[in-house]
């Protein structure tokens, strides 16, 4: 992990942008706190850090408020990174359907996510490897983001992610919906109600396909961008209840 | 209002029970502040203050701790209130078609739920009136609990209530679901995903017809009394920013 720089931001978080072999990312710590290392959160995204870095940057500050760092990477074919022919193809087909008013078959979705599934979640445990040996980084880790089905595959196979805020999207591949049945740590789904690129309903029934005993749903008004601000804290909480050993509810 | 008497609990909040009319009832107030009166949040429950007061108290005592005081008054024909023939027929009705394995029809749960929500929201309304004249409690109001339907009502006709907390339930009323579209003040709603005496679909269907801009839902694990203690915390910060201007978030 090849750190180009750092910069301290006007609240103290310091930002670094990273490389991990060919993958770029960002690393945002809090300013320095007496009482150890920073608990990390894998920030997850749809991809194109260019195009998600304010609101990446935003989710890390309001993080780093409460004493979490936040790394993200880009996603494969995203970004600058090398565009795959299979994903381009699959993309094509769903946009084509969605566009005709078709169902999108599971096919597509298949063929769409699993590829990025396989391809992603061992980059972020290779990137989750590298943060934990930075200075002043610390575990338990939580992710928080999209796309759900990195998250959910993460959730199932990476003991050292504790918890998880999970932002729900529709075109979760059927396998993936098994997965999510041996998930076992804590979860808050967030859910736009009104999400013109989502499938409510796909979205709950994911939702309760999820095994752990503690798992909660919060439902708001609006469209995909539009998460209320007391979600941001509701996070900070959530985070908190599960990553900080006896921290503040 | 008749106050009977107060006690102080070891917390500091002072209890007293009441009589508004025939109606019995509890105010709960927290210690003085010197920030004037507390805003107060009417608690609605499913009939029976003695079987209800633990859990009523200890909800009473969380607003308490955050600055709001809590009342309750107990439901047309429960408790020690004289018995309805008319829904004491309509809920063997409902027992029946529940043993027999049979749908409710909508015929029984408007003859269980209407002329409940009919005699009490204007009961609400003259608690309100009476405890608004208390020294020491303020508006804004909020509204608290179940039952759900008497929530919508009271919701949608008492401009004195500013913001509520909805425990979902099932049995509503096609004419109350008409009615929750017409609601505008900000509502968070409780939903138990595995409440054994409700129905999901009705309840997220209930959900999706509620009128207001900034609605939001809490879906938990458990039964119907399994409410997670962090649900707790959310309605306070939920009615801190609604009801406490430039209160904490």
């Amino acid at each position: 992990m090849d750190f180009s720089s750092a910069q301290r931001l006007d609240d103290g978080v310091v930002e670094r942008p990273f490389t991990l072999g060919e993958i770029p990312g960002f690393l945002w710590t809090p300013p320095p706190s007496r009482t150890g290392p920073a608990p990390l959160i894998l920030a997850g995204h749809p991809g194109d850090l260019n195009r998600m870095y304010p609101r990446l940057l935003a989710r890390a500050r309001h993080a780093a408020a409460v004493g979490f760092a936040t790394a993200t990477i880009e996603l494969p074919g995203a970004g600058v990174r090398p565009r795959s022919a299979v994903a381009e193809q699959a993309r094509a087909d769903l946009r084509r359907a969605v566009t005709a008013g078709e169902p999108v078959s599971d096919e597509v979705v298949d063929r769409l996510v699993l590829p990025l599934v396989e391809a992603a979640v061992p980059e972020w445990r290779a990137a989750l490897d590298a943060l934990l040996a930075v200075p002043g980084i610390g575990g338990p880790v939580g992710y928080s983001g999209g796309v759900i089905s990195i998250g959910v595959r993460l959730a199932a196979v990476e003991p050292r992610i504790a918890a998880a805020v999970l932002f729900a999207g529709s075109y979760v591949p059927a396998s993936i919906v098994e997965e999510a049945r041996r998930v076992t740590i804590p979860l808050l789904v967030l859910l736009q109600w009104d999400d013109e690129s989502n499938d409510r309903q796909m979205a709950l029934d994911l939702f309760d396909a999820l095994g752990p005993a503690e798992k909660t749903l919060h439902a708001n008004m609006g469209g995909h961008t539009g998460v209320p601000a007391h979600e941001g804290d509701a996070a900070n909480r959530f985070f908190s209840r599960h990553l900080m050993t006896g921290g503040a509810r």
